[in-house]
């Protein structure tokens, strides 16, 4: 067994990554603050190819430094969009056929443990500000609210690792079956 | 649909997470380079419940301010121990029973969508360094090399990441079946 180099990862180009198979999913950040967390969502965004992201409110936006940093690139190949005001946003998701999902802990939340999304159904997924969450309004709003399940002291996973958690998650329960029946 | 206070989440006293029911995981960091990292993994080491943290080689301990301003607190919670020497580390692990697991990009790894953990072995995840990962020997030393598959242009997750996806799907392998048959 050796490391396998980083030519020979078969990674994509940016070009070729636009024009891929996208996993049906959407990042939604709304107010997030700490540009580094913007910058490892592109990053995660790319590693599991999701459709697009969007920066609300006062999330913040490249060109940034900060932003760079962390991304190493991935804010050149993710396709994002700035809209300031994200109630208008999650209609049009809606209208668009996206099932909106706020990642929040609320008192009849679906734990992601039993999150079964459906084949045909493409998600936006929403992560808020790092200390008051996602807004009170759009957690009433949203189409179904996922709960990481946490079972430890603190409960309040860092907002880079829920998005990389949701992800996969979500890239398992989309591919795990096609990926089975052709073992 | 409202919000739960942070006085509703049934978090656990730092007692009662020491005597709780254990995901039956470790964390093996070697060489990471930042607190902000090894901050994150205690976050995410406590929100999964796992048995215990194994800080290896250069990566940062508490006493530490930038782990606690990462953590906070979870590296009170989490059981933790430095071991200079990571390939005694992982030799008194085999001999203690744990499957050892790199976590690195390999020409024979094993995807992490394909790893079916046994449901009566218990596994130490080992994340290496942020630029040069595990080292050439852990990887050849380990039992099984897992891979979080990628799909863009990037193919470096952030370790931070790294560690809440496989934990994650740690868990849901070790808990789902367990889960789904009850309903």
């Amino acid at each position: 067994m050796r490391k396998i180099k980083n030519e020979e990862l078969n990674r994509l180009s940016v070009e070729e990554f636009k024009n891929s198979d996208r996993l049906e999913a959407l990042i939604v950040l709304d107010d997030v603050r700490s540009a580094m967390n913007v910058g490892s969502a592109f990053r995660t965004g790319d590693a599991f190819g999701i459709e697009k992201m969007y920066l609300c409110g006062i999330t913040a936006q490249p060109p940034h430094r900060e932003i760079n940093k962390t991304a190493l690139g991935a804010q050149d190949s993710v396709e994002w969009e700035h809209v300031e005001d994200i109630q208008t946003l999650v209609a049009d998701l809606k209208k668009s056929g996206y099932k909106v999902a706020a990642i929040e802990q609320a008192d009849e939340s679906t734990s992601l443990l039993d999150f079964d999304p459906q084949p045909n159904e493409k998600y936006a997924f929403i992560f808020g500000n790092e200390v008051f969450g996602v807004k009170d309004e759009l957690v009433e709003g949203a189409d179904l609210v996922l709960e990481i399940p946490q079972f430890g002291t603190k409960h309040s996973l860092n907002i880079s690792v829920s998005i990389g958690v949701v992800l996969w998650d979500f890239l398992t329960k989309k591919r795990l079956p096609k990926k089975r029946a052709s073992i």
